[in-house]
């Protein structure tokens, strides 16, 4: 089915060559401020054509909201949103080499087999086009998580190829322990992001080599992959749910939702694996006093959050190896993830391949100009669906929260006097 | 929730301390052979205490089902799952230091920030325990698999800290193009992999260096995390949504919810993003003939096969660095993905930490056994959930398939006729 | 959420005052040959102005499909669907009494109450223009039912006021038991429905007091309810889920789902509460042979039903207070039930209420035309409503029959020898 | 699927002849005091053998709490909910009669059309076997329903047969206008209804009536239906969905979904659609203000109350033939229905039926002592089904009331000003 989220729930609809694309937002809150103006600027970075390094192919992709708002406010109702296509027509079928060969690692093929009826576009729904609807929905989460708790979401291009933002050294194997990995996770915005175009890794020099990478594999008519890191601060404590619906587990499925993806993984990740315990884990210490005088609009001092329901956690973690997530549940440290995306799949070199029937082989080559590198307009997409996991996890715990605190007051349940020593404790549990 | 699939819906619950654990099946098949049997295998590979490097102690561990089944044959009604906790006593609370700091990386704290009660066992749901239900439902899931499809699963370590099954070589970077490991992928199984215990890495020599490896942070009070890989073999072509349920997303939000981990990828996973597209895209060839007739009582070849709604796939991938999934939907080729485990939390070496409440700060330590190492029992872990993401595809495509077939035929859709020459094709579309 | 069904899944947007109203169709089968012409019959039927008894503003209501189809065929992808609103404009506030006062038995009040926000139509979502989405989704489930099984579903007027179609009598308290209704529910169809227009009450005389009885009200500037009866024929048995989602019970949450519902009854309904069992039960009866060489192009009989999945019933009922469920699963008989629609609240006369903020009382008379009656343009509406939980139950019944036929037979679990006597059973069981 | 609710999530499982009966009850609040005792009252009230008039078995019917609670206080984690089945051999195939032919009006026939394996007890998950698990989850969600909000739900019997206890008259034609019944809306709780046993219909005189024509169709080894409605207090406003999930149509779907039941109807239900609405709407009139120096340790005046989080609504209704529904949302008045249940199938005499496979006529008839009633029995299963029902309305309610309130307030959207004169509202939307 083509929705995701229990609380804050997002339907999309629209492949490449219908009438329009969009979606369906129920669950937002009412009385939020909310017009065009909040959802067109993720969209507009979404949009091919943003630079010579990606297809230069410009639609105009204005989002018209259909309903759920009245004079610029939000009803509660289900947001109807909207993004006509310019190119309606369909091919038609038989005169093409396209339509008798499927393309290589495309959707084709595997379109076919799933529907037994073929979109003139071929990998129908898998077309990045539909991925309109999803940024339009993350920009209306994100600006609740904006105004309710002064969430901040930015991803930015953290590999291309092997050209890496951050490689691996003796010193440092993973980013996890990199200080300047760290401390680019504190302070990263959108703007700075933006200034990086159009590879969107913010650094200068990394950045002008994966332009460069890049440049030589269009040049050669072919394409690479590459990783999108992307850093959540300010999430309250207490997000996700125990079992199968870990923060993380959530996020997982998000971004592999997102067209291309090969692999996710939060915190150290992979090279968390050869960590030893001892170092990995994270030591809890008090979490630093907050400042309520802030005159901050947004952010974790602006008076936002001081109407947050759900309160701000007493401890932090001195390390951040787990990434912001502990047991599946959001511990307050900022979260922080990378995706992988594969080189795209349409290129200009020729390839064979077979007919759809298996009856013959044959070549194909892509005409026209594409990608040979999604990973820069992925951007948006990593933050669009990450607003939508938080977003969802948001509600559901705002809702836990507000039900519990109806109950009647109970008997101390966690101790709080100060232990006489250092004690040991005994770890015997059900495994 | 603690419910994981829309047609194979399993719903789970219990934490390390109450009377039991377990689970409700929701959408078995009707008229499947099914008794206890079939699942205590899973349950006993689970089990902690299978060796001298897994924790000594022995839970029974033995599934009673409740419901849904009559004289050993599913009725298609909820099947209900109970496993009994030997050690039902909650702990009492204030006596121990445990009950004032939160174990580094545990549940501890996220789990009071989240619910605002403490449960005894600290991180309540977040015990290993809890995946008791999800192998049980698991074994469930693969019975039907195996008797409809001739699916298979196996999962086997991978890697243990840095010592790696597959180690990257400037050859073969990563395994995807390892021939090799893409041999094991066609023949390994479960009793190959059980026959390298205490381990479950399918290779003499680097099974034993893995066990010395473990063993040393053992005798260091510490511990380390490793990596699992898992196959799928036989799976139908067409499972998987388009958007935001493509198959890898699933199998994602499926390893990422299993306790301890950190990371998922599929096919070439983040390696794929280092290689070039006119290497990574998986040329089409013609499927080799099935050979129908076979007397083999499961797998692609047997009589259980020659009932299968989902037709055979025609054509195949010469390479399959898509891991078997294209667009989100598989191919009918192996699906192979790899899940990365932290190392364990617990651990017997003093840690700092502070109080829940942030008055103070201590030091923490593990006595008793405890596991330095989770990937060998996370084995069959991995293969239930895997099992659990195929079951729920499976049957939402029968469901698509089958409405199709019974509507009316329609005017030829797809082109079959063999094109003139080999073309070249324009590739416009929405992006 | 606005969200109905599991496997045919509608989603609806929009309100009075927006741009548009709409859905999106998830889970429609590809294949299906679909058009606006499809829908848009039954939009017709819905729309206000078709008589002198309805509304007379005459809306065009076009319904657009969005995308999921192409070349009129369906993909099996999302299907948008979009009608626009003619007036968009939303109302100023605090120019008009409705602001201030809330119109009695109107939702003004309860959205308040329930959102904080008050939409310048007064009860936003409430309004029946919501009812758009879900006939326009019912046309599409209704095309697929019939391809595929020749269900037929038509409602009609059966009250309206106290003017019934069948009223109660000494020999017929119930219609369950009246031949002459039950002869009507095996042929009325939408044709014979719309001869008898504006009623929708297939009798001459019966409708002809009706349209008087309610040109009545129209003159005294009153309104008045009545009650929807509706037949589905043809529909396979085994539809319907044991507990929660009883067939009957889909049904019920369907139809009080409508705006102005205040009742629903299945069959014998709460007349059946009057009979005794030894008259209510039905007996089982073999079922006459079904005609296989019929050359009709649908219906039971047709070539379309010779493809259908799901096999005919060996049994029937001689009666059928049961109307077609038992147990919560359709026997194969005529499905029928009843639904209740109150007199509509917008009334010209001057009624009393208060202000929101409760300081004042005030008077409330509303301007312009108004249906006096409901239920005639309520008759699609019931009928799209059946033909989604209907679609919804076959799909689910579908999946659930292919995946038992793909397991292996099974030694015989149903006796099927005759037995010697006439037995008489023991009934012992748990309750 | 057995499931209900969306945030109070109940999943069950188990038929007549399985090793027990139960539920997992996720999404309940973490923080409240629960154990066994809070919900075997109302288990005891369900079980059969209450009386000379319900079947005489006398089942322990114990419930254990499995997991989700320690100390008698939940965790807010799945609360697993068991209940032994006494006898559970199924029965052999083949030797009886009732395996041959079955029951008319059971659910026998229906559940071999679906599933094509048959229980030995005919009709597996249709049994009031499986209500245990409903009534179960449902005393939880009551506990917290009435510690939050102080909401009462009480149902009694209101008909058996055509014995009514507010029978229509010239006057009353529907007790919606029945100042006696309105009355006792306000007043009836659980120990009233009880005192009224075995029929459980609040009044001396219609309940001996009642009981004396129960036991006639006993004697005649026959059956009778009846009716049970059900009035829920002190439920905040805002409650239900607007579109698909109407409150009413959430509980007509629940009440639907229990055994036996054949009609649903809301506040003026069936009769009221021969009401004018001039007389049927219900004017707004302010509501009494609220008695907070109440010691009252439960209900709207409690210091439970005192910590709600969804306001108290400023209005109420002079009448209430909404029934406290209005637009699909609770009002804050007074919410009561009706449903009617039919005679029970099961009965001393003999009647036809026909073999499964329709090649033979035979004759059945029910050996041992069963209800000739059910409607006592089905009150406490009525009342846990509202339970569920408001339950999972009341955290989706708070869920988005807690949402709206972290948002920085709105300019004034609703006029509060009190207008010049009484004023005519002009009506215009569309339709």
């Amino acid at each position: 089915m083509s929705t995701f989220g229990q609380y804050f729930r997002v339907t999309t609809y629209g492949e490449s060559h219908c009438r329009s694309v969009g979606c369906i937002v129920d669950g937002c809150p009412p009385g939020m401020e909310l017009t065009e103006e909040d959802i067109q600027p993720q969209m507009n970075r979404r949009r091919p054509g943003q630079s010579s390094i990606t297809t230069p192919r410009n639609e105009k992709d204005r989002v018209a909201i259909q309903s759920g708002t009245e004079f610029g406010v939000t009803l509660g109702t289900p947001i109807g949103l909207v993004v006509l296509n310019e190119d309606q027509r369909p091919k038609d079928y038989g005169n093409q080499t396209m339509d008798l060969y499927p393309r290589p690692s495309h959707a084709d093929w595997t379109y076919l087999e799933k529907y037994g009826v073929k979109a003139s576009s071929g990998g129908g729904r898998s077309s990045a086009r539909e991925t309109i609807g999803r940024v339009a929905a993350g920009a209306i989460a994100e600006k609740y998580l904006k105004l309710a708790y002064g969430v901040e979401i930015t991803a930015f291009v953290s590999s291309v190829g092997n050209v890496h933002l951050f490689p691996p050294s003796p010193e440092h194997p993973a980013p996890s322990t990199n200080p300047a990995f760290l401390s680019l996770l504190e302070r990263i915005d959108r703007d700075t992001v933006d200034r990086f175009l159009p590879v969107r890794c913010p650094d200068e020099k990394v950045s002008r080599q994966m332009e460069e990478y890049i440049a030589g594999f269009k040049e050669r008519e072919d394409s690479i992959g590459g990783t999108v890191t992307c850093v959540i601060r300010h999430a309250p404590s207490g997000l996700g749910e125990p079992c199968f619906d870990k923060l993380e587990a959530m996020l997982a499925h998000a971004m592999l939702s997102i067209p291309a993806t090969k692999g996710f993984e939060i915190g150290s990740g992979f090279s968390g694996c050869e960590i030893p315990g001892s170092v990995h884990n994270d030591p809890f210490v008090p979490a630093p006093p907050v400042d309520d005088s802030s005159t901050a609009s947004t952010g974790p001092n602006s008076p936002g959050a001081a109407r947050v329901g759900l309160p701000r956690p007493r401890l932090t973690t001195k390390t951040n190896y787990s990434g912001g997530i502990q047991g599946g549940i959001s511990n307050g440290a900022p979260i922080y993830f990378r995706v992988a995306f594969k080189p795209p799949a349409t290129i200009g070199r020729a390839q064979t391949t077979a007919t759809y029937d298996g009856s013959a082989e044959g070549v194909l080559a892509a005409k026209g100009r594409h990608d040979p590198c999604v990973v820069p307009r992925a951007v948006p997409i990593v933050e669009a669906m990450a607003a939508l996991v938080l977003m969802d996890a948001v509600l559901a715990q705002q809702a836990r929260h507000t039900a519990k605190s109806l109950l009647p007051p109970l008997r101390q349940t966690i101790p709080s006097r100060k232990p006489a020593g250092n004690g040991v404790s005994e770890n015997v549990k059900n495994l």
